[in-house]
């Protein structure tokens, strides 16, 4: 009997994808078969940074990485998860803010799709003060932000 | 002499109203004479279910129940709760969030109103996942939220 | 139809009784018709303070108010309250430590007894930082342990 | 090429072994190849249940499973790790109390042996209150702990 | 040699300045030589207090401590400490929401400017509870918000 | 006038000092005029490592650096910080559990002394999961600790 491939969704805005997030997709390729970069893209949400040119840098930066695809989506991620027939969700947590929010969500998940399971990694201490928002705000300060990025914006 | 009536405010912007929401209510009736669900409205902020049909959903789902009663205020929760004569504001927590949030916010109270006590309950674990800008923002995208309510929608 | 009488335990080691465990007991008062202060006797665990002696100074510092009784017991907290037909748990939260530990102990004893209901107050500012374990450090360095404590020692 | 097999390790003290450890061993199934229940034996520490009974009932346990494996160590986890060939540490997140530790701990794994990833699962929710600590305590006291536990001690 | 002066920046958007935010000054000033109440304005960012006012309140409440100067800055926090030569950042922690907040934030600003040390004070405990937020949000349903204040507004 | 000096007293157990120590004792040499490294000695409770031999290694650590001075202590941290005229005590943060505790016991220590001001750094993210138990635990296992020492045991 064929073993059922391990498909992972990581999914996130990725409003920019950080340093910490490339982080998480590189550590979780031991275990999955395949990682979708999933770009959540929310209509009635105004993103800060380009949205296809954001996937096309993830494209670039995996593009010696064949088990890493790039999608954009829309609506639930459990949908969506069901659509690429990802069995799995990838995420990473920082700090107990992130355990909190992250407790909430993977049950809702579950609720939604009884065979979603969540599978977290601890995001790297030296890379877990990165969040896209502080990204965002230093930008929009005319701070440099290419520490924070794996990729040049 | 009478003893005093123990009339408890149970307040929240029940955006919508969950199952959550419903558990702290009838757990909290062994110990209070009369509970108000008090629904505060924000006139500056807009809301995502309609105001008069949730206060209806909540009314229809405690109508067996005398004890409990269902009010929209504006402005304070402590005004709102000397003007209905409730000496107690019942609250749930589901996390530490929560509860750094509820600590914060009940000193505020004690120091406007230092009659008025706030009761806690811990929400029951099968139900604290969810919250009322889940069920939102799955209803925004078309999931079901029909599970994580105590009445149809 | 007779109402039924809300008597709560307030359990715990009370290795001392302190300030917080007094500010929990008569904001307390308010909710229920009586409160056991139910002192937990581990005969393996070596205490600190001399029992009897802890167990006076609380029946001195509450012997105005008839509502509070206080009391020894070894074994489950569970049990106790069945015994002494205590339908309610009151305990105080003073952060978040506090709070993960009680929801964990909260369910188990829902679990064990089902109409066992516990009452959280979050410890007054002012006397959150008080603890037994610390007022036991200080007493055994030789620093002044008044302060936190409601009677002579 | 032949693909490296995944072999995690599910390490703890398991005094005693609960239903919580085997929600996540189970679901864990769907992510390794193999996952091997390491028990921790600390010759310096007294187990409150019986280590070989223990060890029994959990191989009993998982008998019509064969990707599971049992085993007991004593000294390090990530020396315990490398000698059986895993490459995963798996372990359950009830809390932002476990995550805090957790977090620790996964940091000093890693710098030991920079090869081995540990990946987390979030506990079932009906099942997050459960510790062994609290299982013992419970049985200590003369309380029924079959509840909590996978099999009948 | 003469010895560097100890100057320090202590941002934020002070919409309100609080009793809080006082209590973290005046114990800030037996560490520094000179502490500049340093509001952030973001022109894309609505306040609630009027700008000038505040500066105003804040200047009149220290005028008899000279060591307390005031001033309004756009952009970056570390550009901003660079330019006024300010080779620290002070920062109160109410509590872990707090902690989890600054521990990344001060890990930002020192990835900017390396010899940018954050310093920490716990606030008071019978003033932790105060937030600009909550605030603003008293004084917009009517409520008396001088108890929070430590001037007339 | 003379300005006072600003003296810290760096309190812990040190059981042992690590690298985690280390980096939080010169972090704050920018502060203070002095910090005095105190090892608080428990004569109730046995050390791991050899008392003697830990503040050599600290006092060799710190030979180039006039402003660091080693001492053992036994009694109350206050005591002896106004037996030394210290009037700061110096502490580390690494997470939110460290928050929890350091908030008690910082309260405490201004109770017992209000001239006693505690200030916070937030430890350097890469050493933030070191403490001296997981060193301890490390070593009677026979696992490598040099990695986490800032000097040969």
């Amino acid at each position: 009997m064929a073993v059922k491939s391990k498909i992972a969704l990581f999914p996130g805005s990725f409003d920019p994808f950080t340093k910490g997030h490339e982080d998480v997709v590189r550590r979780g390729l031991i275990i999955f078969d395949e990682i979708i970069v999933a770009i959540g893209n929310n209509s009635s949400k105004q993103r800060y940074f380009d949205l296809p040119n954001i996937k096309s840098k993830i494209e670039i930066l995996f593009q010696d990485e064949p088990k890493v695809k790039v999608a954009i989506f829309e609506g639930l991620t459990s949908t969506f998860a069901k659509q690429k027939q990802a069995n799995f969700l990838l995420r990473g947590l920082r700090n107990t803010t992130d355990f909190e929010y992250e407790n909430t969500i993977s049950q809702v998940n579950k609720e939604i799709n009884p065979d979603l399971e969540t599978i977290f990694l601890i995001t790297s201490p030296h890379l877990a003060f990165i969040s896209s928002s502080i990204v965002r705000d230093l930008h929009k300060h005319g701070g440099t932000i290419s520490t924070y990025l794996p990729y040049k914006i």
